[in-house]
């Protein structure tokens, strides 16, 4: 009964299988294989249009090597207050960024509204020489609360961003649990929407370490090789990083894999439903919160679930009025099974 | 009629003689000379005892250098959401910092309470690898709503940051209008209450250009010569620099000219009260925040008042209802006339 | 004949075995897991002391992380001015260490001369506040020019480092080859000799993507956690780098397969010796220097030999007085074969 | 008998009173004023084109803000290893610049020449992701040797620069100087000869500490507002910065005072080589240098010079053969007097 992370499964057996077959003979480093070539190409396909593609090993190098490329030093980045980049990388972006600066932004189920990033704009505090400038707007596509933004809610988002001078990245960690979801074309959700970079995540989607920056216009990334090279994000073996975006995207496994992780977070939460537990915050990714009573809590301790309860001050917000109640996040990867999911729902019951 | 910022009041007259005292000869640079060695005993005896001190141009520059020479890039530096280093230096702190984080926290009248310091501290979320560390309550003394910690809100804060293994640095652009309100010696508000370094501003008070950063455990300052001198922070004719904070600390003028313009605040205060426009908090330093009727602004404007509006979202917090009343802020300084706040008040008055 | 360098070979089938031994289950992310446990049991028994211990996917993160992480900004790093940190990390170190400054020194086959450190060291130009200060030795092992430093020569840096209060750092990328060729332990080499922190790679010696930074002083290591998840280079679904470590170092992997290395250089070196080709520089790892007549290059190209010319300013130094030889660097892995050194030798030989 | 450093000077008596007389009623701080209006104008004027201007309080100041404005991160700047950027801001354009590099050249008498400048950019090593790439570079004017760059020199440097897409920043803590010794109109000796920006010092040459940073092309200054404020080094009464300026560059000031220097120098000059001493560098701004026997090193010593001595490594440079000679550095300044100048010489001569 695991629901920590989605970073707590495995490697999907597709893609382990794929660093295995290119791993003979020798490649030249550093990207320059047949393999990132090929990658390349896939994205293209797949985003329907040139991009530049840049691979790196983790989520929080993506996230921060992208908004360093797009923000001033002076730049103010607006996202949503509970964003990962607001509250779980340890200020990567702002050291990325040169000192750049993270506006947390509050927001219905873990979304921005267009209402919220109006006001944030229309304050009067901006612009050089006293005040940081707007630069860049982040969204978390599944968000942090497990919700999804539609295709219009991010062409609206983008729409005020690109008005303002700004320009939009999108944190896509769990981009292929929002496709699966949106059941829209990639290109739709992105660079149609107004995206202008997305850290497109594989890691969580059943990758071993594997992310990809993508610059939806190509001009867009110069001096993207070099920020990357001294961020330390240029994997000498570049084959090994390519084979698992390879095998993620190819045949739309990652779609299947999101696919199922999706099922099992719905079927979770169906399930946390009819226990009268119903999740705090609509259920459109793998993510699931909910608040659990005290004595459920102990009991799925004692039971072995592993998950992780939220801090403090994010239980208010999820309409909580009883003290002792702990609000948690239950999260599903491609490798939950609904043994797992059923078992877990059973210990809630009692 | 001029309330645009005490800023734009010219030199005292006793500091511009004592540059041109020291103006002849040759003398050391980089603070190798005689005056720099009267400052810093001067300073010392000040504040009861040994301190290390270091001179620079602008009170960015001595804000930004301290509390980055007492937070490591992955800190959190709390402070109130209206504080100068929030809004007004654009990214300085987080800059010399290497990419540190400021929190603002809210705070009835520009003041911060333990209350609201303890519930930011006792969120889950600080601590790495993960998440960022408090490591500097920084307060501002005269606060930027022109009010004034006491010696006893002071040391109550302070308990609460070092409790936590934080720091506390005071940015005292208006330190000197703090002091002369308090009534304590400079080491009660400071040192003995807690305060580990001081931007010491002397500009706002009369000086051409000069603050000093104090820090009342010399030990702690290792370092900082090399963060001043890179930050292009050592000012080369030293002797004129020190010849500034000199004056401003002898023979008590730095207090004589921060009680005008308190003086001159209360002044201002006791006008607008008169007609019926009660200052929206309150007045304990140079500055008077009142909510103008648009009638009023405008009368006020085309008598060639000048002031600064404030940016939209401080005014409901300033409990306005009405929509279009205007609220400035109105700075004194040592060169304010009783003339000009009497034509100013009279004004208001229509 | 694939000589162009060793992270242009695969993944050595014993480490890729290891990552599919633990590719089950869910694991606890970041760190939290058995394997990073084991390993780091096993890192502290390779090197007869507690270690403090962080993996990283890339070299030049770990020596920019761990350089950063002993120097403070105004500090200089002392290393050869040909190693991989001055020439080919595009200023990792630069940006992770705040705008510190590397300083190169001049030395024989690719190792700095205790007396070009002392000199360097003499120069009067050091220390604050207007000269950054000497703060980091690193030293590469094996060098650059595939030369090692004897755990006296270590000694003797380290020992003229200490005295002006440097620590010492060592970037290993390929500290498996110069162990092989010493012939002496670990800890001999490193913390006895006087190294405060080693960058172990691993990934040239065959792992997919892995690399240790290692305290030999845990507590110096007090911050690094937040460092590394900063630079994005916290790796989430951490056992799978683990057990590329923990492969490399049990029985002895890691030795073994540098060893291979390291005999196929000196085959190809006495090949070429034999050719009348003598290297340039004495082979100590797994990489040969040699000065190619442009005839032979040409017939080694054509025969689709993969190796790197050197660039030309390198080349005078290594002797040359025909303009158009050509320096040109052949490196050895684990996984080249005896038929390939042979081959391109024949090929030489015309 | 004071040759330490022309900032040991005082202020010259013009700029202290064009101080005092802009000491009167208020004016909006941070530049909004009638006086930074003035300047800018008569800059503009000065160089024969509209310029953007942007004052600070010192020489590090200007240089790092205006070499980190052109340059990015992993840029590299050229410039001549004995420059004042290299040796003696303790790091401050690494700082500002987000870890950009400094690469040292060597060239006679504080030169780089076009050779070498060719030499170092013909290196194979330029250019991403794994090497910096050359962006910046930097000539100081008079040069660190009390030389200065011709017109010709000037242009066939920067002719180099540009066509490898570099940008050319001029160092002119000491430009008066060499304006004063070309006797070519500062548009000649800057923009037309292919310089960006130029780092216009006036506190060597009788300012109590005031530069400007100009930008030849106002656009290139886009976000440089920003810049200067977070890095503190914008001034907030500002008139008082505008009024030095000014004063420097009414009525030719600034060269009258430089000439007076120079001519010092050269006086000296002579002197010196009356006695068997000529300076080991042309004399050709207000810097002498002198290779001193030991014993009139202490004869000056004994009668109260003030000059700093050179460290060691530069004089072998200087040609020496004794190795108790002593490299001095003599500076003069818009204050020696010819009284000085005698009485030194008179004690050289024994």
């Amino acid at each position: 009964m695991n629901f920590a992370s989605d970073n707590a499964a495995a490697i999907a057996p597709q893609i382990l299988d794929a660093i295995g077959k290119v791993n003979s003979g020798s490649a030249l480093g550093y990207g320059n294989d047949a393999v990132t070539r090929q990658v390349e190409r896939k994205l293209s396909d797949l985003f329907e249009r040139d991009v530049a593609v840049f691979l790196v090993s983790t989520g929080t190098g993506a996230n921060a090597l992208s908004i360093a490329h797009l923000a001033p030093p002076w730049g103010a980045v607006l996202g949503h207050r509970d964003a990962h980049i607001m509250t779980s990388e340890c200020g990567a972006p702002e050291f990325f960024g040169g000192g750049l600066k993270l506006i947390g932004l509050a927001g219905d189920d873990g979304r921005i509204s267009p209402a919220e990033l109006k006001r944030a704009l229309e304050r009067e505090e901006w612009g050089g020489p006293h005040h940081i400038s707007p630069s860049v707007l982040s969204l978390t596509q599944a968000t942090e609360a497990g919700t999804v933004y539609s295709v219009a809610d991010t062409a609206a988002l983008a729409a005020i961003a690109h008005a303002r001078g700004m320009t939009v990245q999108m944190d896509g960690a769990r981009f292929a649990n929002a496709v699966a979801r949106l059941g829209a074309p990639p290109a739709e959700i992105t660079w149609k929407a107004g995206v202008d970079v997305l850290a497109f995540g594989a890691t969580k989607g059943g990758a071993m370490a594997a992310e990809v920056v993508i610059f939806f216009d190509p001009a867009r990334a110069a001096g993207m090789p070099e920020r990357r090279k001294r961020g330390g994000h240029l994997v000498s073996k570049h084959r090994f990083i390519a084979a698992q975006i390879d095998a993620f995207v190819t045949d739309g496994l990652w779609l299947t894999l999101a696919r199922h992780a999706n099922a099992m977070a719905d079927r979770l939460a169906a399930g946390l439903r009819a226990k009268g537990l119903a999740p705090v915050w609509p259920v459109e990714a793998n993510l699931v919160f909910a608040m659990l009573p005290a004595e459920v809590h102990k009991r799925l301790q004692a039971a072995g679930a592993s998950y992780y309860p939220m801090h403090r001050d994010t239980a208010p917000r999820a309409g909580s009025s009883r003290p002792d109640d702990v609000l948690v996040r239950l999260v599903t990867s491609f490798a939950t099974t609904t043994e797992e999911v059923d078992a877990f729902v059973a210990v809630v019951g009692g």
